[in-house]
């Protein structure tokens, strides 16, 4: 405990990656190939690949809330290990989904699952790993403990089931209806005339916000923990949620290739309303100064655009971006976020080891820029 | 209690289709409008509708399943209501995914909701229905009572949860991964050189099978049934999801427009492998009799045709499922599937006038034909 967000972060993923190759084994044929591909267990032909799975960050709040509350690295694994795994499978679900939705072909430097194996499957398995999460709350890890693919599973294993298990069931439940709440207004805002700023913090509140508010507390209900504690960790996982949010969205803009898994300026070219991009425009309609309207005018010209954009069109509206504030606003928004995040943290009463893990955690997600 | 299908079904869609329309309030309003387009509740400009539900049989059963155990049918739905509403957004859910997956353009004689709303938001919708079908699980039919959509409500209303929620959640849990699992099969069956019948079976026994099972014992669990009476409802429950897929098939080949609500012959002009089909194939794979062997390879001819088929090829198709077999063969195991559901109704431990209302359902479902 109490060492740097690197060291918290491997520690943890050394208990989430065996725990979810485990789980995924209870899958169909069909969609666990899909799953095991999704998450760089495997390759598109099944054999085994070192490609990895993320940093698995959802999990890893989960495993650390319910530190928090137990004060002990390992009892926090007994009684939480499950539900961070169901958090990770809500959040693996949602992208496998997602890449359909935004038909985006390419996911950590790899093709996505839906070019591989056709748009039916991946549906199909995005649904299984939604399922799975929810019967990993109630502790299924492998297919021995579990109701499995004999008889209808309708009464197995209920009788040793944790007492906490409905309640992460439902915290589970009630987060991911609330990313989908998220992704289906950010999907509505394609299609919209106008955005405006305080409609997409709230999408990104939903989309990205709940499951992390969600992942910050979901392991402390499992552990048991007070009412106190569980609000102030989602609380807490929230502003986390949007700093993280804007922090990825300034990574898209000017990030590199290698630093976002996507061609540098291709969240242009796909006219993506992020969050600097629409503070950016605001600016036009909310009669800032006259060069911050102008900037973002001149933005509003190159989005409106049906052709394909050139460089110079992008590297334009990068500077009408920055020019009409939209960088400024999302970098001190990130800031500010960031602050609320460990201000909650500094005030709750939790076990000072773990408050230093989540401090350093929290540090290396939202300040990932300058 | 006692009276005929019919009465048994419209009794239990009064409770059903006020609690489906109050639980759909909870969403988003983009995963909203579509959702109750799809419930047949409004139109797609979201004007009131009177299309329908459809019977709602998934969510009837579970609510026969709790009276079966409280021997009555108010205490029945106070225990029960929850988890109907919630198997029936699971299958609700389900048939907007496969919707996409099968690239059907109707549904209940309308136009499928993908095709008016679009493929990314109707995958969305599906998702925050199977969301929302385990928060019914916890009790939350209203917003009233429920985590909402203000905070982050992860400690919302879980102490007035029933004690059974869990047990309910897990069982929707395992009963729609199943079901997912036979979807995947379906579709991976559409790549196969060769579909075995044992297999098709069992594809159906989860796409159908697992989640008309845990309609059948959902109440039961609800309603704090023992595991003999649950288990034995959920056998129950398989049985009749094979026969009602069986009988669905053999209406899909040979039924009238009115009852299918597709044109006559689209299950053969769409190649659709169902289990007359696979099983008429099978002849001429087993070695049959010389007779259904050459209906079998005539079938097998008409199925390998790339081009769109004629009326007449649609016409020798359905007389090559016949010639081989496969219409006798579905016909007989619809039967013996609806036999042997009633056969464990008989010796269950449940209240009378409620295994008469179950008899009446199972034969409205399961022998529709003839």
């Amino acid at each position: 405990m109490g060492q740097d967000a690197t060291d918290v972060i491997e520690r943890a993923r050394a208990l989430l990656d065996p725990a979810l190759r485990c789980v995924l084994d209870r899958l169909d044929p069909a969609d666990r190939r899909i799953a095991r591909y999704h998450l760089g267990f495997a390759d598109r032909e099944g054999a085994p690949s070192s490609a990895g799975s993320g940093k698995l960050i959802r999990g890893v709040l989960a495993l650390l809330s319910a530190e928090a509350v137990l004060g002990d690295e390992e009892a926090a694994a007994e009684a939480a290990l499950p539900a961070a795994v169901g958090i990770e499978l809500v959040h693996q679900y949602s992208l496998l989904h997602d890449d359909i939705i935004d038909n985006d072909t390419e996911r950590r430097h790899r093709p996505a699952a839906w070019t591989v194996f056709g748009q039916p499957a991946t549906i199909l398995a995005g649904d299984a790993l939604a399922a799975l999460a929810i019967e990993c709350a109630f502790g299924d890890l492998d297919e021995a403990t579990a109701g499995g693919r004999d008889g209808d599973g309708m009464t197995a294993g209920t009788s040793e089931t944790p007492p906490t298990a409905g309640a992460v069931a439902r915290a589970l439940a009630v987060a991911t209806r609330r990313m989908v709440a998220g992704q289906a207004a950010d999907v509505s805002f394609e299609r919209a005339a106008e955005v405006r700023l305080d409609a997409c913090l709230a999408m990104v509140a939903d989309k990205t916000g709940a499951l992390l508010a969600c992942a910050a507390s979901v392991g402390a209900i499992a552990a048991g923990g007070s009412p106190e504690v569980i609000d102030g960790l989602a609380a807490f996982g929230r502003h986390v949620g949007l700093a993280f949010q804007l922090v990825d969205d300034l990574i898209g803009l000017w990030g590199t290739a290698e630093e976002t898994g996507k061609p540098v300026g291709s969240d242009i070219e796909s006219r993506k309303m992020s969050l600097p991009v629409v503070a950016a425009l605001q600016a036009g309609i909310a009669g800032a100064d006259d060069s911050a309207a102008w900037h973002a005018q001149r933005l509003a010209a190159i989005y409106a655009e049906e052709a394909e954009l050139s460089a110079v069109q992008v590297a334009g509206a990068l500077a009408a971006i920055e020019g009409a504030g939209g960088r400024a606003w999302a970098e001190d928004e990130a800031a500010a976020q960031t602050d609320a995040a460990l201000a909650i943290l500094h005030d709750l009463p939790i076990h000072d080891a773990v408050r230093r893990d989540l401090i350093a955690v929290t540090n290396m997600l939202c300040r990932r820029t300058g």
